[in-house]
C-alpha cells in the first residue's frame, strides 16, 4: 500500500493544511486547528456543522462554504472527531440563531455529538439531524448507517439555512429528508486501513462486495462480479423496494465513487440508473455523478435515490460555493 | 481488473451517453455522437475545439461549458479522435469567428488535428494550439508532451475566447503559455488497458515511476518509493529546473490527480509543494488541486507550475461553467 504521505500519524493534519492552504479565500481553521470553518460567517443565520472520520473526503470538509456548511470537524480515520472539537465549532459558528449539528447514523459519531450538544447548551440553541440513508444496516443499536444521501440533506439543509430558516425547521426539513433518500453500494476491492495496513476485507478477482459500508465494513452479501448493468440495477432494485411507495415527487439520482473508481466508470452507471428507473416510472430530475463521499481509495460506487418535493428541489438548485461542490444557479 | 462496464467495446460510448444525459442542461451530443459540445453556442465567438483519447476524464469532455470550451471530441482509450469527429465538431460550433483547435503533443493527436484543419480549411477560418508541458519528453519527432498543463491552457483561452478575443489573439496566448507552464508526474502503479488488461509498466512494493505520462508510458526513472516530502520536492525541483528563469508573476500551482489517488493525499502534496515554491521565493496565488487529467484508474499524482501574467490571472479568475470546474466568480 504506497501513499503520499510521511507518517501516519501527520497524514489527517497534513492534509487539512494542504486543503485550507489551497481554498484560504473560501475557508480556515477554527480555534486549535479543530475544525474547518467558512471564513466569513453571516450574522443571524442558524449555523450549520458537520463532521465525522477522516477518509471520507472531500465530505465534510469539502461542503463548507456560502450555501452548505459554516464548520466541519475532521477526526482520525473513520473515527469520530471529539466532543471538545465539536464544542469548539459550535463556540465559533453561532452567530445568535442556533447551531444545526449534521450527524451520519453512526455510534461514535452519534455519542460525541450528542455529548457536545449537551456541554454547549447552556449557552447555544443547539439541534441535531442525523443521516440514515443506507439500505443496508450497521449494528442493531445503530440501524440504518449514514453514507452518501448526507451530501443531499447537507446541502438542502445548508441552502435553507442560507435562506434564514430558523433552527426547528431546518430540524423538520432533515427528518422529513430521512424517509426518502436511500443509498446502497457495491465494492470490487476492499480498503486498507493505513494505521493497520490490511485490508478490511478481502475479495477475489471474481467476486463483489454488495451494500458495503463507507468504513471498510463487510457489506450484505458476497456476489459474483458481474457486469455494470446487473451491477447497478441490483442496487436500484434494492433501493425501491426499500424506499417503499413512492409518491410523486421529483427524483434526484446521485452516481457517488468511494474513491478509487474513475469518473467514466461512474458516468457508465448512471446511464445505467437512469434508463433503470426511467422503465419504472421515475423520470430523473437532477443528477449528481462524481467521488463525493469516500471510503479513502476503495474502489466502488454508491447509487442514491432522493425524492424531492418542488421546495427542496429548489434549495437542490441554489447556489453553493465549497472546494467539492460548486453550482453557479 | 475488476471495472464497472458492459463490454470493452462499449464502454466509452456507454459513458459518454451517462455523462451527456447527467449534464444535459448543459452540453448535448453533436451530429453523430461523434463530439460533445455546449447546448447553446454564442454567435460570433471563436470556437473552442478539444478532444484526445479516452482514459484522461474528466478532460477533455469534463471542460465544455460557458468560459471553457465549446467541443470535445472524444477517441477510444489513449486513442486519438478521428479527423472525421474533427470536422463535425469544426462544422458544428464555427458561428463564424473561426476555430482554436487545442491539441496536446502526441504524434496521434497532431497528425489528426492537422488533417482536420486542412479538411475543414476551405469553409473555415482555423488555428491549433499544441500544448507541451511535461518535462519528461515522449518520442522523439513529439518532444514535450501534453498533459495537465492543457487545463490551465483551455481555461485561459476559454476565458479569452468569451471576452471576444480574435482567433489570432487566441493562438498568440497559447503559444506564449507553453514557456511558462511545466508538469512533472510520478506513478505508485501502473495502468491497466481495458483491451489488454495487462499494466503497462509494473512496479514493486518499494518502487515509483518518476516522469511518468499519462497513458501508462514509462517515465524517467524507476525510484525507491519514498515520503511525500522527497517526491513532492522532487518534482517542484525538476519543474523549476526546466522552467528556467522565472520572471516576476502569478504562480498557479495545480496538483492533479491521475484517477486511483484520493483528494487527501494530493491535498498533502499540496501544502508540501506550496511550501517548496515559497522556499524558493516563488508565493503562490492561485491554486487547483483536484483529479482533472488521469491515466484511467492509475495511482500518482502530477504537479503543475504556471506563472502567469495579471491578465492570464485575470483570465484563470473569470466564470466557468462545466461538469468539472466550476467557479462563481
Amino acid at each position: 500500500m504506497k501513499k503520499f504521505m510521511n507518517a501516519v500519524d501527520s497524514m489527517v493534519a497534513e492534509s487539512l493544511e494542504g486543503f485550507v492552504a489551497a481554498h484560504e479565500q473560501l475557508i480556515a481553521f477554527g480555534a486549535g486547528r479543530k475544525f474547518v470553518r467558512r471564513r466569513t460567517l453571516t450574522t443571524g443565520k442558524v449555523a450549520i456543522i458537520s463532521g465525522g472520520g477522516a477518509g471520507h473526503e472531500p465530505m465534510h470538509t469539502g461542503f463548507v462554504g456560502p450555501g452548505m456548511l459554516d464548520a466541519a470537524c475532521t477526526g482520525h480515520i473513520f473515527t469520530s472527531p471529539t466532543p471538545d472539537q465539536i464544542v469548539a465549532a459550535i463556540e465559533e459558528t453561532d452567530t445568535g440563531a442556533g447551531c444545526l449539528l449534521m450527524v451520519k447514523n453512526y455510534d461514535g459519531d452519534v455519542m460525541n455529538f450528542e455529548m457536545a450538544a449537551e456541554m454547549a447548551a447552556a449557552h447555544h440553541a443547539i439541534d441535531m439531524v442525523v443521516v440514515k440513508d443506507d439500505v443496508a444496516h450497521g449494528s442493531r443499536s445503530q440501524g440504518r448507517r449514514g453514507v452518501a444521501g448526507t451530501l443531499i440533506v447537507e446541502k438542502l439543509i445548508g441552502a435553507s439555512a442560507e435562506n434564514g430558516a430558523k433552527l426547528q425547521d431546518l430540524k423538520a426539513l432533515g427528518d422529513g429528508l430521512n424517509h426518502r433518500i436511500r443509498s446502497m453500494g457495491v465494492a470490487l476491492r476492499g480498503v486498507a486501513v493505513p494505521n493497520t495496513r490490511r485490508e478490511t476485507f478481502v475479495l477475489g478477482a471474481d467476486e463483489m462486495e454488495m451494500g458495503v459500508g463507507i468504513h471498510g465494513e463487510p457489506g450484505r452479501s458476497r456476489e459474483a462480479f458481474t457486469n455494470a448493468t446487473e451491477i447497478v440495477e441490483a442496487l436500484c432494485t434494492a433501493i425501491l423496494a426499500d424506499m417503499g411507495e413512492v409518491a410523486p415527487a421529483n427524483a434526484l439520482l446521485f452516481v457517488n465513487g468511494f474513491g478509487g473508481t474513475p469518473s467514466p466508470e461512474l458516468y457508465l452507471a448512471y446511464g445505467i440508473a437512469r434508463r433503470f428507473l426511467e422503465s419504472r416510472g421515475i423520470p430523473v430530475s437532477r443528477s449528481l455523478v462524481g467521488t463525493y463521499v469516500t471510503s479513502l481509495d476503495m474502489a466502488g460506487l454508491s447509487v442514491t435515490l432522493a425524492m424531492l418535493t418542488d421546495a427542496e428541489t429548489a434549495l437542490w438548485d441554489a447556489p453553493v460555493s465549497t472546494a467539492a461542490l460548486n453550482r453557479l444557479r
